[in-house]
């Protein structure tokens, strides 16, 4: 079976759940504590090369790092990754934008805001938040004139690029502007098999 | 023919003219001033949608936005992108890990260099640089243990991956320290077909 190593909030790896959801593939989810230096130990470097989750182990025992990498090994041959050259490197592109430009200004000032640093650490909030409204914005103006990412239906594409506009709002970003995005939000968070970050949550964060 | 926009130092569309130059492409080139603006104009917006370059332009008008979309998509079917599932992952991994870790880092800080800023923005360089170096030396470790990132062989992961390394240095990162990457860089632009960023520079840049 597969077996997926996550951590509570990690949103790459949430990532990889809803697709594992959306597929229908049974696996052993395998949750680390990041706190507790559980992805530092030398047993999890020989399976995950750059010592962080998501990693997901095949059936053979071989291991995927890497969030993007694990999402088209598993999307490969379904509907959610078009086989059309053009499609997919439309895709590409924006699995690429969301990995080297929403990402991290994201996902950084919402672990600052988690743990309780947002007053302490407001400068340097402010400044992920300099990169990350641009890239907002972006993804706004393609949103205001399009459905979807990809091919005028749900893809990988909106999957990966969602999970962390889904949260932003907890990283003190102001999601009321962004009435494209929300709207979108909405539709990626209705596709059938899609679950939630955390049990416990609202329906739609974000929203 | 093929139509690629790139920028004279824009290390991501320098990825671009190394993969065409390796694969015998032949193509136009149209060097955007960033300076005067030239990503910025609704004409430039129309073809890439997040105003940046590189953009290639196939042969029937399509546009491609994004260094990783455009590499994958010119490489596919090529030796430099395996068809095996399992290599195809590792690779993707380390695109993405370029993108999210590397590049930004490597980026921005030889920027600020370029433009006579070091000592001015040295706080804005000095957390660039923390971190930069320990996605650096995550690559040094791999590179202590292997000859090349996938498969033993060149492949489109060592072209996209050291294209930034390769410039590092101009960014005040001190790559002395870096024995692995430097010999591996060194194989990398002894690969045949393999073309310096700007004309004029040393034959192995960060040498």
């Amino acid at each position: 079976m597969l077996r997926l190593y996550d951590s509570r909030l990690s949103g790459n790896s949430w990532k990889v759940r809803i697709l594992l959801s959306q597929l229908g593939r049974p696996y052993e989810r395998i949750t680390l504590d990041l706190a507790k230096g559980e992805t530092r130990t030398e047993a999890f470097g020989a399976i995950g090369r750059f010592q962080r989750v998501p990693v997901l182990v095949l059936e053979d025992g071989r291991p995927i790092a890497e969030s993007g990498a694990i999402l088209l090994h598993l999307a490969e041959g379904t509907p959610l990754l078009p086989a059309d050259p053009y499609l997919r490197a439309q895709l590409m592109g924006w699995l690429f934008f969301e990995q080297a430009d929403l990402q991290k200004p994201l996902a950084i000032a919402r672990v600052l805001h988690l743990h309780g640093q947002a007053q302490a650490r407001r400068e340097d909030i402010a400044r992920l938040q300099a990169e990350g409204y641009p890239a907002l914005e972006k993804l706004e103006r393609w949103l205001a004139r399009h459905g979807w990412l990809v091919d005028d239906r749900y893809t990988l594409a909106d999957l990966a690029v969602s999970a962390y506009v889904s949260v932003a709002h907890q990283g003190g970003y102001e999601m009321a502007r962004f009435g494209a995005i929300r709207d979108w939000l909405a539709r990626v968070h209705g596709q059938p098999g899609w679950v939630k970050l955390l049990p416990d949550e609202a329906a739609t964060p974000g929203a």
